[in-house]
């Protein structure tokens, strides 16, 4: 581990029965032994919860405990994930198994860190077993009061739905077509408030005991909400094992997840050396060089900790051919190199990380859950809100905006430009944030698809986008689906087909601007802004199609950051990326080539190679295969504050 | 909605819980008040049985009453047509609410007819439920007397199956491969008896306490028997959906619903005015001009009514984005400035619809469900009736010969050319009904796939198109699957392609006259001809397949409307659509362009352009982009007798 | 029949309920009847067993006797193989059954032998019944003793799933993700261990009547264990319907069962005069020719007999529309003509045959039901044994190669070069023999896919390969996934692309050599040769891709099989087989057409026309489109054992 850069173990998350072979019969002595041998050998430790994993004495004779899936199917023994985690007596042995790892666990040397779970609905969504039904009755009795409140709110009288008391509301299982929006999008809602009450839980028995910081393990395609699952832990982690070709979506994590714990690095705690793989499919093997260049934009970006999963090939299971460090036969894997190269880059790299923090961008991105939701329950088109949000992500990225990804209730102090795609509802909470927002000089950019849902997910009955209307400045006259339908538009001098439900909208106020018209005789605007206080309110009514609709998004938000003033916007070639920092005094631009094609960033003035100390010219900069520079300039301290900067160095995982 | 021409509304189809909150408490004052604003502003009401909507005080707590489907998952509260329809509590339930809305609901000024349910079986199709299980036995016993007859008429023999009574023949639910083919076909010639049952139970109570006219919106994809149901029905009507590219989808619909009920015109119950969509899908958006031209083609075809669902889009629920007249903010939709062209059009036209009736066709193309029952059980290459007699009615319409669609048992009195393809059974009725057609002056053109199974969906012994092969006068050598073979054969000069399971036959009379013949060696026929009294038989072994296939195809079909002296055929391009109509005295064309690419259509002689009252030449007629014509010819009265005309004028409605 | 040629008529398999229509009621006269009448005309008789259609005094009101699927689906009645073969019920009715029918049948005139059940788990695969619950701990107690063995052997303390006893393991039923790849591949070797000691049950029973042949007719794509099943079985029998383009399945076919139990020769059960069809599907129907090509092709490479399935088609059921000898109306089919070329073809050929049988191959390939159950555990990919074997054998076959396929245990004695591809698991038996068959001169080419896996499923723990790598005199530095990762290496010259999990070895022993090698920057080998003993052991890291791929693996199956001195290697067009066959002092080609295009074969020297007696010359030979000619050379009699002769001539049988 010392020759391969590892820093740090994790470990527990799939132990509970090596810690509990008998019910109540707990040992935790193994793992206090190869923390104790870790800590000797300087390496530090990050502890487990086992709830994934419920031993055998959980399930067996007990089909009441075990998940139920929306087909009606209930789980059995084997994998993991197989118990429903609201079953009060899973959640009896939980807390047992939590306070009796954080006393034993916790107070000890080289211990770092506490990780609840692992991947909480990875497998997995709703589940529909008979204690659920019970707690989504108390949640509907609670969230509603009166039966009569909840038929109002999801207009149960279509279809003749209306519910006489609150027992009667099922869980949206089988039946002949999709259940009500409303009750489907609430049902996720009380799924995902259980999941976050359950972290919660686990994480106040191990505080009890610990002062150390916890984290839960994530990635987007779970079925939680992740802003409720971060407001009980410390720090932001998460698992991801793209393919070499889609390092977007790593860049994406990056930029989320440096953001959902204010002023704390993110740990990538899940990543292949080379591939992922299980019995049933295998990711493709990364060329060499990817790792390093993945693991240098990850530090470069926030993040404190890179992990691989998993220091030795699995000899059984089902994860039995998943890329890992070391080989099943216990010898180094062709990501061993490449791990070893990781070493050597952030050896180099770690007295400019230590020394900086990175800079907050200027443009933000709402990134939320509870959208996904809505988008779960009405897809429409196959609409999937984590595809609609990486492409959109993936422009903003190539047209060099450097932006921050934020839950619905961040902070938006120090930004200029906040984009607010895909987001159905739009709470008041935020539409006051994002109101204040430009009054005091910013712009706003909203939509596609965003405003038009209420929070029961239902329509707006006074303007298609509600409250979002009148502000804007504008007033709907269609809404309609486009795509298909051959429909197009120009906005700043470029033509293309409009797609999604779009709005044929007016304005409404004297002084809205049409920027973007649909081409056909109307001459209806789909892209409007119109000035409030101190900025502006944008808004856009459709998502435009193929290569000459994602041209047009990129000009549309190029010309609103460049309106904002945003600062930080550079000019790269597509593949490379910039994660730029600061430090006292100092401005400092960590370039890296992602896709292996080497690439040019033009560097604003003359600057100084920070890893050789030699001058580097104005102009173009050129980046090698999977290559990294580190570029600083002397500078005045920005006005944003840090978003967080690593305590202890780089630290490389397994 | 006098505004947008809306004459009519239909209401109640989905409010069983609005008009019965508690079981017993039955209220319908608010329908009665709603028809009387209605009927107070010259607007009729068509009001509809709530029974597709279930309230929950049916569904609680009674699974029993559920509808199961084939995998035997049975169905939740939620959605709609939730409860399986023969349950003898749903059953009463259903008689008590239909009752009381007849008597109060019955003598209403302003009211002109009624609806039961909505669309039944629309989103399921057989029940396998316990009442359906014992329903099934009884039903079978009814049907079979003693169980060897069942074992026998099945060939149970076959696989072990025999049953020693007839509880023991299950439904045709999971097991290792599909059912006995008798069995399936069996099931659902049961269950779409018991629909029609439902039907014919509720239209009898409704008759009791009033006069008015009772229809079912029906659609073809749903799992019924339309013809069975519409014998209790006094007029015809459908809903659907295509989009504006699959118009003749719309003019099949036309064709077949017009004739479903002789001498009433029907009505599109439900279409939308721009697009269609739910939480999941949505169809594309309607260009504009198409929904006038979809509407003047029905009335013209022989609608009395165009009903579009819905007026104001629903805040809620499944298909909260359907499309609809109003937004669900309350003002007009992208469809209302269509539905007002329609309001102009139907002005222009009503005189003339109003003096006139659509002629009946010389050609017959008849049109099962309980042939397409049959291809549900052997679909042996992906077959499905629909798209098969799609194919083929876009085949004769291409052909520019006018047609009805008959059901089975429709009277053939007037007609030149009977066309029956995909029948697998030929009834002992039907083909006394064809014969007596041929012998007193018709061509019937039988197949493909006609004839080939027995009324228990079993193969011949005798001859494989049993008594059919001895009247078209050939014998059936080899008949075997052709698809994906390459086999080819030529009939007309044009080769082709044959495709699906088909025949080689040989003259097995002398007046046989083989017309196609296939092309490798044996020059077997697989197009036959056979006078037989005044007409004649001619026989189609296989589908021919691909644009060339299309070609013959079409040849077949005009060089026998030819044969037939069938005089309604026009000289029309593709997309644009002629419908006869006649008055006293006068012949009239009714010319609509449905692909907005407007079209041709040649004039036999000089005639009158009935709108602006001028003169027109013979020959070519230029039909604008979704425009139409109405030309008139001075003409003896037809023979043919009417298929209807509306009372009232035009009746657009939501 | 005797016009068509039938020699041999089978019955039985499915008429249960005829032989016993109430339980204890058995009645065998009719069978009898029609056995004495067939062999009043010289037709011959094999009887079958009719397990699986039990009867519905079986499943009726005993829903726990019947089969359930992974998804926890309950079979109903209907169909066939509904029943758990497992339950002590159906196993006490099958004994009795088995028993009455052998006692009665047995001893008729003009039975020549027996069927055991038809096409076993040909629609289903492993059940999960309660009784096969039992069976499982028990059977798992009986393989393991102690449950801390099965937990050591199967590593459950990945993912907790450690068991406290047997009771606990469950079935692979539905969970949240696959279950532990031991766990999996146990159940479908317990399963198939289940059908094998079914089939010897009712062998056993047949013997205590009858000393007749039995054979079970099998498939390779039915879910069991076909070397365990025919250990306790007399003659190989097997039933295909491949389309014609297909036919090199159909050799392998041949190639396999002909070796399944040595020196009987097989039959082909079943398969379709022109096409197999049922109610939702149909195979292509044979081009004219193809059949009669198929049926010599069969008897040239160790058939005894060639059935078709069937005599006359069923008028009902599922397979109504099946292909037949006789159609449904009692006459000949478009297959019947083919049929009787078949006889004519086999009357020529008789006399060839029953003076000669065929030669051994020199090259053997083992095949493995066992492999194909790991891969369906581990199917990485969507990786298909039936699928890459195919792939593997149609290189062989078109590279001119004759070979055996042998089952893991079959006897090396002979062969020269041993081909192992695609088999995880190396038993300790088949590597001694492996071993032994290189030091005495054999040429073992193992991989690509083999011997990566443990007897328990799990990973080796020492070496990638386990004791094979020191045995080849490699050490695998790497495993990891290459498909989609453009990793490319050459070989003989040849450059492809490098597909599935590959090895990067380096040579561990001083007289390892290198023959192929990656092309990126290590030069690690991926094929290796090293000499031992008298012989040569050869190791192929991967499966090279495409159509350079086949062609690199063309050459490496050529290079060796020079190397191993083969002679039976023919310059013959691909699309045309030899067979090779010798009699006492002769050595005798049969060559077919199988592609319908005609070909050619290169006469090594010249020879004579065995058809007609004429010598031909060395060169060149064309075979005609589907021809067959017969070529024979005066040659000392060859070393290797006979494979087995027809005893009876030929046997076309339905």
């Amino acid at each position: 581990m010392k020759e391969a850069g590892i820093r740090c173990v994790r470990m527990g998350e799939f132990a509970w029965s090596k810690m509990e072979p008998e019910i109540g019969t707990i040992h935790l002595d193994f793992f206090a032994g190869a923390i104790s041998q870790l800590h000797s050998h300087g390496i530090d430790t990050i502890f487990c919860t086992p709830t994934p994993t419920p031993p055998i004495w959980m399930s067996d004779g007990h089909p009441e405990r075990m998940h139920v899936n929306e087909k009606g199917e209930r789980m059995s023994h084997g994998a993991r994930q197989h118990c429903c985690i609201n079953h009060p007596f899973f959640r009896k042995r939980a807390r047992i198994i939590a306070e009796a790892i954080a006393r034993q666990i916790g107070p000890l040397p080289g211990l770092i860190g506490w990780q609840i779970d692992n991947e909480l609905k990875s497998s997995l969504s709703e589940c529909m077993c008979a204690t659920c039904k019970s707690l989504w009755t108390q949640w509907l009795q609670a969230r509603y009061l009166h039966i009569d409140a909840l038929n109002e709110a999801w207009g149960t009288e279509i279809w003749s739905q209306k519910y006489q008391n609150f027992q009667q509301v099922p869980q949206p299982v089988q039946t002949t077509l999709p259940h009500n929006a409303s009750l489907s999008t609430a049902y996720r809602q009380f799924n995902r408030e259980q999941v976050a009450a359950f972290i919660r839980e686990q994480a106040e028995i191990l505080r009890r005991h610990s002062t150390l910081p916890i984290t839960h393990n994530t990635n987007r395609i779970f079925h939680v909400d992740n802003e409720q699952n971060f407001q009980s832990l410390d720090f932001a982690s998460f698992d991801a094992y793209p393919e070499s070709e889609h390092f977007r979506q790593m860049m994406l994590d990056y930029d989320l997840w440096r953001n959902a714990i204010p002023r704390r690095p993110f740990w990538v705690m899940e990543t292949s050396p080379y591939s992922a793989g299980n019995l049933r499919a295998h990711t493709k093997t990364h060329p060499s060089g990817y790792l390093c260049a993945e693991a240098v934009a990850a530090y470069a970006s926030g993040a404190e900790g890179f992990s691989f999963w998993l220091w030795r090939q699995q000899r059984t299971g089902f994860e039995i051919a998943h890329g890992a460090v070391l080989s099943s036969w216990g010898e180094p894997t062709v990501g061993y190199r490449e791990i070893q190269r990781i070493k050597e880059a952030a050896e180099e790299l770690e007295p400019l990380l230590i020394d900086s923090e990175p800079a907050q961008a200027e443009a933000a991105i709402t990134y939320s859950d509870r959208a996904r939701a809505f988008f779960m329950t009405e897809s429409m088109e196959q609409l999937d809100y984590l595809a609609l949000m990486s492409h959109w992500y993936n422009i903003v990225l190539d047209s060099g905006i450097h932006r921050d990804l934020l839950f619905e209730n961040a902070d938006l102090t120090g930004y200029r430009l906040l984009l607010s795609p895909f987001l159905p509802y739009l709470s008041p909470a935020y539409m006051e944030k994002a109101k204040d927002f430009v009054r005091s000089g910013g712009i706003w950019l909203a939509g596609p698809l965003t405003g038009w849902r209420t929070k029961e997910h239902t329509a707006h009955t006074d303007a298609f986008l509600g409250d979002l209307e009148s502000f804007a400045g504008v007033k709907t006259l269609f809404a309609y689906p486009m795509s298909r339908a051959d429909i197009r538009g120009e906005a700043f001098q470029i033509q293309a087909t409009l797609g999604l439900t779009g709005c044929e909208w007016i304005p409404s106020h004297p002084e809205t601007v049409v920027q973007g018209r649909y081409s056909h005789a109307s001459g209806h605007a789909f892209l409007t802004e119109k000035p409030e206080g101190k900025g502006r309110i944008v808004l856009l009514g459709h998502m435009p199609q193929g290569a000459e609709g994602d041209r047009m998004l990129g000009s549309i938000l190029r010309y609103y950051a460049a309106e904002a003033g945003i600062r930080m916007r550079w000019d790269v070639s597509a593949g490379t990326i910039v994660a730029p920092r600061h430090s006292k005094g100092k401005r400092i631009w960590i370039i890296v080539n992602m896709d292996g094609k080497g690439g040019t960033v033009t560097l604003p003035k003359a600057g100084t190679d920070l890893l050789c100390q030699e001058p580097v010219p104005q102009g173009p900069l050129k980046i090698d295969r999977y290559g990294y520079k580190a570029i600083g300039w002397e500078s005045p301290p920005l006005r944003n504050p840090s978003a967080g900067k690593p305590s202890a160095g780089w630290m490389n995982g397994v």
